[in-house]
């Protein structure tokens, strides 16, 4: 059986000790474990722009991988702690629309509340359960513990699901909603471009942009493009330059995309 | 045997390639080393903020696990380059008080000076030891060199220790330092909570803030607590906010925390 | 055989899910590597940086190692798509000239247009390159596919090269440029002291800087000095403080560098 795989995405950052600790708990009980950061630069809280990220990146990964997801505005009230089984992969992490996107690509088959003191940490802080709670149950998944046995099983039907998967259709357009700025100041939509919507005119905020492109080289430096990003949401960029500056527009903000055919 | 496992803490930052030499070196010496980053986000020369970062993740690794840490105002001056073994542990580190934290918990058995010339790259720079001195160290004591073959043993009670172990009784309640702010703004100060404390009403600074909670979502969003961290010292936070831009207090600022039982 | 190394270096920065994704696409294909981050905080395009910072790391690594490098104002346009062999290493990476510094170390013995679809991923995106081309291929080879089976060969002398490998010569000193500003404010020069050079002393930008240190403990904290870095490159730097702060420098400005024997 091959190595197995634990990505991790939190909110944490990485100057202080908080992903230390949870390595070294998965490390203890699931030595051979591969770990993977796929991002610890989620903004405090986020929950929507961790389902962002996470779903451009579950996809590439290796059958059975282990997807820890540690951004938890509710620590210490009673959202749920969750483990996924997917076709694909299983998911840890709680149950607030997280997963949510990466589920809406791989579906849930079974899920459980993780609640057996045995995949825990001894002791449990009012705190941290990313460490004490969500961390050894990615460990013990990893190394070949029973979905089942970590707790009461839950419909999955009942997971909390984020409520930013469509744009709302307007006149003219799209009421869009800026899921994500990446380094560069590409603005990601939540418009999930269909075939026959490619031939578009794009105009957002008011002020239009053109025709979808195929690729960044295809307008001049400094200028704005609309394309369709890799992970197939439109996306709005200045070639060389930042259109999160240019259009003052931020995650979480609405923008207005017409197109017109 | 399992996988030898070597953490890496320092103030090098992620963008140069500081870290990445460091890595190359070990991985050329201990193959199979797994290298788990702890903190490169230590800011400049910060010996405090990294020995409490580095204590509180060290107890969640497996026994045998080498601690590698660069933090180190004095390079290239007559401070001496450590390897440490503990109960539970290795740690390679300049003997400036950085390991003395995590050497609380976990005491130290036995230390050597490193001097060995074949336990070093075969040319030493001026500047940077963390690659040609202490990466080198860490990697042979993963692989199995023995520590007394790696220098001149010293005596344990001769490391240099920092400080700031415990706040200063005051009048009404303790002068207390900022150890350390996390990502979320939560300030960590160096007041390790005893049992018969946890009935203190808390007021930091003048300002009131009542009870120790048990969590977050013991308060309003926005509204700041006292509580016992994730590590056992008292912390102070704004509920979804930053008690740091609340209180406006940083990393080694002084603050009065009033308790009345 | 050991454990193959791929390490990363891209401008793609850890908040956003891009390095998450290539890490995936490498697991996939070659699951027993060992990924090793040199840097993703590369400033975006900046490719004469990412040249130094790889060039700073490279040479610690094991025999066999892949470096994967993807810094790619390109994407999207006619640059080629590269795989190098050298002595110790193998390159994966845009033909734009930010592994020629690297090569100048190591020198490309062989190099190939990576094209043949079997090494890439079933679809090819227009924008993320990384992690449709690039990636795979690093994997490929790392897992012991043959160089020359990926693509149609090239001569090594038709490689992009940076133009910035020396610095020109000036009355009475060198027109130097500042190729990298780390984490503590150091700034390194594209200037690589000769040893007789070495009694030189130094001004910068018309401030006289003295001649050139050992190590930082040579002046005052706040004074600046000049050394020669550990990459063999004459850098600028202030004693627990910033030189490029203090000398009003940063990546790509140009300084005189005056020195009298």
């Amino acid at each position: 059986m091959s190595r197995p795989v634990i990505t991790l995405t939190t909110d944490f950052g990485q100057a202080d000790g908080y992903v230390g600790a949870m390595k070294g708990v998965i490390l203890s009980l699931c030595p051979d474990a591969a770990l993977v950061d796929i991002s610890h630069e989620i903004r405090p809280q986020a929950v929507e722009q961790a389902a962002y990220v996470l779903s451009t990146a579950v996809a590439y990964y290796p059958p059975g991988t282990v997807h820890l997801v540690v951004v938890d505005p509710g620590v210490g009230s009673e959202r749920r702690p969750l483990a996924v089984q997917t076709e694909r992969a299983m998911y840890v992490s709680p149950d607030n629309g997280v997963i949510s996107l990466a589920l809406a690509q791989d579906p849930a088959r079974q899920a459980v509340r993780l609640a057996e003191q045995r995949y825990r940490l001894p002791s449990v802080s009012a705190t941290f359960h990313g460490r004490d709670i969500f961390a050894p149950a990615a460990a013990h998944l990893a190394c070949g513990a029973s979905l089942i046995e970590m707790g009461e099983a839950l419909p999955v039907s009942a997971l909390v699901e984020l409520s930013i998967s469509t744009p709302e259709p307007q006149p003219g357009g799209w009421r869009c909603v800026i899921l994500h700025v990446d380094r560069f100041g590409n603005l990601i939509t939540n418009f999930q471009i269909l075939p026959h919507q490619r031939g578009i005119e794009v105009s957002a905020g008011g002020r239009r942009i053109g025709p979808i492109s195929h690729t960044f080289s295809d307008v001049a430096p400094g200028e704005l493009l609309a394309y369709v990003g890799s992970s197939g949401y439109l996306e709005l960029a200045a070639r060389e330059g930042s259109a999160a500056e240019t259009l003052s527009l931020d995650v979480g903000d609405m923008v207005q995309i017409e197109g017109t055919l």
